[in-house]
């Protein structure tokens, strides 16, 4: 199994913590997104269509996206389960790898960062603004949807690692290198705080991977 | 059962089009997001602490993220099933669904549009090429996928509807409501054209629903 990833994106951050906490083993494939080269013509043929990291690659199949591969492994190696497969403990955990996928992390990514950068030329300042706009509306649904049911954790949900944890970790990792206050959002910290702890998150994380660039 | 939704909110269609296509009751309560009730405390803290449509109330259950519900009602409702069991069916469809849900839809969401109008001040022609340059790029990527497997349709895949076709509609319709030139994707184009004669999907449009706003 391969797994096409580049060390500082937090999608592909996501699977390989999925894929850590498995114990699934795999080859690291690096493409590096700074450079472009998951739009190159022999990664969209031959491995992703959708011309982005992670793309996971098991025998002849191919898959891209984030969530869909941690689905994918969660039904292939399904110790430890990622997704509940109680109708409500899934639908908690789904609605915040949710919120974290869809509505925080798609704005603040490389490409709508360079997008206002280089094409809308706006200022560091701005491009600093809007990061951290979207990062406190997002942590802020978060932090509501991780404290209404009182769970004591230590994980989002109870005490084994789920999908939401997957998601959670790379976001926080991400904002606290923005320079984001996070200070609001104690049970979000708390979580990351734990999951820093533990061999999988730790194995998952940017500076330790192969392609890391300093 | 109650759907908080908004008429032209591409989200709340898409759990429209799962309630319609598995024929349960519902009732729809309006969120006019245009002038923010989304973050009214009374439904923040009543109905969804995420701040956003769609939510479902299902008795004392109530889940935001369009993605959770429509799992969630795949497995209270299960006939007809929007999301495969089969591991890899099921991949391919979450892919597709995830590529819209998290790469397409949430750069071009009436809050990033805003943003870049009422706080970085960029121009309608700045604007309305931003949201050609998503459409684009992520259109060009899902038009790959459906096109990769040669699969004859006239569903994204095969013969029955699935979450897939559920984000792809209004995708498409809010693309072709902005003005984008969408002729470089036929496959996709086809399955909105197939789509819109389905009676669930027709029932589903934003200008059929009780707080359509002309």
């Amino acid at each position: 199994m391969q797994l096409y990833s580049f060390f500082n994106s937090s999608t592909s951050y996501r699977v390989r913590i999925a894929l850590a906490l498995k114990g699934v083993a795999y080859d690291c494939v690096p493409v590096n997104i700074r450079i472009g080269e998951q739009r190159d013509a022999q990664y969209v043929d031959g491995v992703n269509p959708g011309a982005a990291v992670p793309a996971l690659v098991d025998g002849e199949f191919r898959l891209g996206q984030s969530l869909a591969i941690i689905d994918y492994l969660d039904a292939q190696y399904p110790q430890p389960r990622l997704i509940p497969s109680g109708s409500v403990e899934r639908a908690r955990v789904l609605e915040v790898a949710d919120l974290i996928s869809c509505d925080i992390h798609p704005v603040n990514n490389l490409r709508v960062l360079r997008y206002l950068q280089d094409v809308l030329n706006v200022t560091a300042e701005q491009k600093d603004a809007w990061y951290r706009h979207w990062i406190a509306q997002g942590m802020t649904a978060v932090e509501r949807l991780l404290t209404r049911s009182g769970d004591a954790g230590p994980w989002c949900f109870g005490t084994q690692p789920t999908l939401a944890d997957c998601c959670l970790v790379p976001q926080i990792a991400n904002a606290q290198r923005m320079g984001c206050d996070l200070s609001p959002y104690p049970r979000s910290l708390a979580i990351y705080g734990h999951a820093l702890e533990h061999p999988a998150f730790a194995a998952a994380q940017p500076q330790v991977q192969p392609d890391y660039i300093a």
